[in-house]
């Protein structure tokens, strides 16, 4: 009997890698399985999930820059558990393409060195995805790997709309909005194309650690909280969002403070943990009672409904909103508490519904949409490597 | 017969002061002329306005930092034009209060070292009205001064809406979002009560070289653009309004570009200035045929129409714009560049209405009122000054 053809999908964040385990069937990548190694656990170990049963398996490799050992392991204990002997592909989550990639790619040298010269816009981003591409091209050469990319699904957005007010030879130079979040908001579309096809006016909220909105028209993206960075837009996790420019100056300027310190305190101590000062979680925000985590809370909820009206204005209207993403998808508290502050709009969230995190969450009288759907990054990422490898 | 009691204010830029000269009469400060120096200019000069007669008078005295000369001889200038043998007072805007002053204060020497203690905070801004502040005291060191804070207006916003998702002792440091242009925001919600008062929740849009925007509910402060620094809210003349914080990490990090770079960038190379390459003034940019000069015009009724969007969230809806300042209060095809779009907000600009420049320039279908309404800061600083004088 032959084996059937695999699909591995890499979503490289941080501090974790998600892989995906996808088998081609016609047109189709269907999910069998799914792995997540912890890069700040101690020991590391490979959590595998095949069907309804999980095994989390030890990894003995030397965690190195390069990853051969643990990518190696990692790859055996995957053989050990699916019939990988037909895996054609190995398509990736990359976070920047910069203007150059806005679609799916096959990578090569030329390739992988185009996506690396791209780090200078995403220095604590871009080498995450970087380290897995070139360590399965070392370990499996003649692989196929893919790229997919987080901006690309934002380059249908105006020019107007990317801009910053500053010198047109920056903004020529690459200092412009991209936008992230690209490949959930590309699920997210193909969700409400089938399941809600009359919403053309859409702010979908993805929010988790890391958190943007995006206004789609039609399914199409038209602007995004993200940003150059992906420090902007809305609070998150860790991350401040929107902050005035002269912030930045008066903590160099006045208070002399280093590149490397602002740096750290705006991807790591801010956000939800900075306004609290007790946890980056929103589960545990909403769970205390002190007034310095309702207050992160509430913040949080005035940003992005905040953002959304700005989102309106750049769309000309508001029909629907979507929330997905860890705290999008299961927390009803923060999606009642944005809600609840875009009532002006005339949005009402049924409560019963909001709790079930059910797919519909308005009212029947509510004049706009309410939403929740599951995200799925490793779909799009299989299902663009799927386009590439059927020669699409 | 007896000389009539005289305020004068003192309103200092970047690069000129205006001068204005008030009668009391019983409770109310009634302006009868008017001066100004623009220090750019040379040989410098000033110019005076009493009723329909200007005079330009040049300044012979050599102009230093501490400004003696040029104001010794501007109030000579003055006593030739007005009987100014009764002067009272002479008030003052000053940039930053901080959170200490919340409303007009006299000036001893503790509170001029207390403003100055406030540079850190604005120190571009705040130096300008503490030099004609100790040049007066110098000059004339029995006249009554009074300082009218910028920040003043906007004490009543929430705790919520001052903040930036960053570390909550940087707030407590005074990191926050104090807001701006307060002198203008309360001449107009005067103007307002009056003219518009069924006008619950309201933006005001001051657009000058400076520009930003104000939310007003029942005439109160209720969120602004500006920010905790003069940058941030919406571009302007030469300054950027939003900016991803990213932007500044990447000139400092990846270009190695300068604090004194950046500065100087972000104050007086973007904006209007930096988008269109062309100029920094709305009304060459709208004579101007070129596309660059059309993007910045866009980009910046783009920003304001987000900013309204943003802050009908705050205010939970939306009643009426205002627009005021020199663009606000003289060009229509910005004012009709905003409202095209807030149109799905329901705003309905009367074309002719708002060609002419007239008070109300929305149909009377439009949902949303939106009205012209000329500022005078002045006059706010001689009724804060009479406040103070009276016993109030």
């Amino acid at each position: 009997m032959s084996s059937t053809d695999l699909l591995l999908t890499f979503n490289a964040g941080s501090s974790t890698v998600k892989i995906g385990i996808f088998t081609m069937e016609g047109d189709a990548a269907r999910r069998i399985g799914k792995g997540v190694i912890d890069f700040r656990a101690e020991p590391l170990s490979l959590g595998l999930t095949r069907g309804s049963q999980t095994f989390e398996m030890p990894l003995k490799a030397e965690m190195t820059e390069d990853l051969h050992g643990v990518i190696d392991e990692t790859l055996a204990h995957l053989a050990d558990h699916f019939d990988t002997t037909a895996t054609r592909a190995a398509g990736h989550r990359v976070v920047h393409g910069g203007d150059r990639f806005t679609k799916v790619i096959a990578l090569d040298d030329a390739a992988i060195d185009a996506i690396d010269a791209l780090t200078p816009l995403a220095p604590l981003h871009q080498p995450q995805a970087l380290r897995f591409i070139r360590a399965l091209r070392h370990l499996k050469p003649h692989l196929t790997q893919t790229a997919s990319f987080d901006t690309a699904f934002h380059a249908t957005q105006d020019d107007l709309v990317r801009r910053f007010a500053i010198p047109r030879a920056l903004h020529d130079e690459g200092v412009k909005r991209y936008g992230f979040h690209g490949l959930s908001y590309k699920f997210i579309a193909g969700e409400l194309a089938r399941k809600a096809p009359r919403a053309a006016k859409t702010v979908v909220a993805h929010l988790g650690s890391g958190a943007s909105l995006c206004a789609l028209a039609g399914g199409v993206s038209r602007d995004c909280s993200m940003g150059f960075s992906t420090l902007d837009g809305i609070p998150m996790a860790t991350r401040p969002g929107p902050l005035d420019p002269g912030v930045i100056l008066h903590l160099a300027g006045e208070r002399k403070q280093s590149f490397e310190a602002i740096e750290d305190l705006l991807y790591h101590r801010s956000g939800l943990l900075g306004v609290s000062g007790i946890s980056a979680d929103t589960r545990d925000l909403l769970k205390d009672g002190r007034p310095e985590a309702r207050q992160a809370i509430d913040l949080f909820t005035l940003r992005i409904a905040g953002e959304i009206g700005r989102m309106a204005a750049t769309l000309g209207g508001l029909d629907a909103i979507v929330f997905t993403a860890g705290i999008g998808e299961h927390q009803p508290a923060i999606r009642a508490g944005v809600a609840k502050r875009l009532s002006w709009l005339g949005l009402a969230i049924d409560e019963k519904a909001n709790a079930a995190n059910d797919f519909t969450i308005s009212t029947g009288e509510s004049r706009i949409a309410a939403h929740v759907i599951a995200t799925d990054e490793e779909q799009v990422i299989a299902d663009e490597a799927m386009t590439l490898l059927r020669g699409g």
